[in-house]
């Protein structure tokens, strides 16, 4: 149960949208330019929704790990199974080399901004790497430190359901961030 | 020197939202309506930028903790021994026990969100912490495990010259997060 009074049948992070309209929107926009838009980046929104997804699961939080895996698997033309390997490890995963050099950056940042070191972006940029990648994959994963613990500081309601969490992928890789939010159907637990 | 190519004379933050207007907007309607606003919570601004330069400190990020330590100054009539004893033990600083609750959840939140438990929300209430208060707590001290980590992990510049942050406290606490930023004078090091 939420530690806070939150409206009922909006699971993770949309029931804060809800519950606080006047945060939601900044914190809207930014997951919309920082992930979904294709002019605002050079990652695809794919790779940018690896990242989300990897630094989520490290950060063990449920609701942003599956409901950004399932965007992610959208974005990459239903590739499920590439999702799941970087989620594994992403040394091993079938992704470039510029891609587990920016993961491990993502790494880094989710454990402690000050661990990233000169080698870290070195070899990233040894893999083809721009500054605006580093700089994206430095603010993702940053972001996702904040989005993770807003969604489980709150202990906001993961379903349990994969099915829900694909209709929330298929919807947001379709329709970005900014549309209304994905009611689920059925008992709240 | 930091990671990436950033504005010169420029610190923190600062720099990285000149680099990247389109993620600077969000991030900083955030922290404007998070921090600084006085109609969108009913804890203060002073005690905002207490949860801020805690949780800043307890991330080991100076360019932050330095910053909203300067600024929580100024949002409490200069009391700049009350953020030091902050910063160096809340259940012990000259603070409400509602506020030691609650940052008692920064803590948590710094630390995971998912070790939030019921009994630090139920001593929070019982302090006398509303619904909204504990969400403001949240997802400020969320919020900067996310600036914090933007700041330490691309390596910007974090002046040592302890008049500078007073200077950017003074400005910030007067006019809030959305005008000019503060131009260092003299040498970037």
């Amino acid at each position: 149960m939420p530690h806070i009074a939150l409206p009922e049948g909006y699971p993770g992070i949309r029931s804060l949208f809800m519950y606080n309209p006047e945060t939601a929107k900044p914190l809207n926009d930014l997951v919309q330019t920082l992930l979904h838009e294709v002019a605002t980046s050079t990652l695809t929104p794919g790779e940018r929704e690896l990242i989300a997804t990897y630094t989520s699961s490290l950060n063990e939080c449920t609701y942003c790990a599956s409901t950004h895996g399932a965007i992610a698997k959208y974005q990459l033309g239903g590739n499920a199974q590439l999702v799941q390997e970087v989620i594994n490890d992403p040394s091993t995963a079938h992704i470039s080399d510029k891609m587990k050099a920016l993961l491990k950056i993502a790494a880094k940042v989710q454990h402690n901004g000050k661990s990233v070191t000169e080698a870290d972006i070195a070899l990233a940029r040894g893999q083809g790497a721009t500054d605006r990648e580093i700089h994206d994959t430095v603010l993702i994963a940053a972001a996702f430190c904040m989005f993770n613990r807003y969604v489980d500081g709150l202990a906001t309601w993961a379903p349990d359901d994969a099915a829900v969490y694909d209709a929330i992928g298929k919807q947001r890789a379709t329709e970005g961030y900014h549309t209304k939010p994905f009611k689920v159907q059925g008992e709240q637990v």
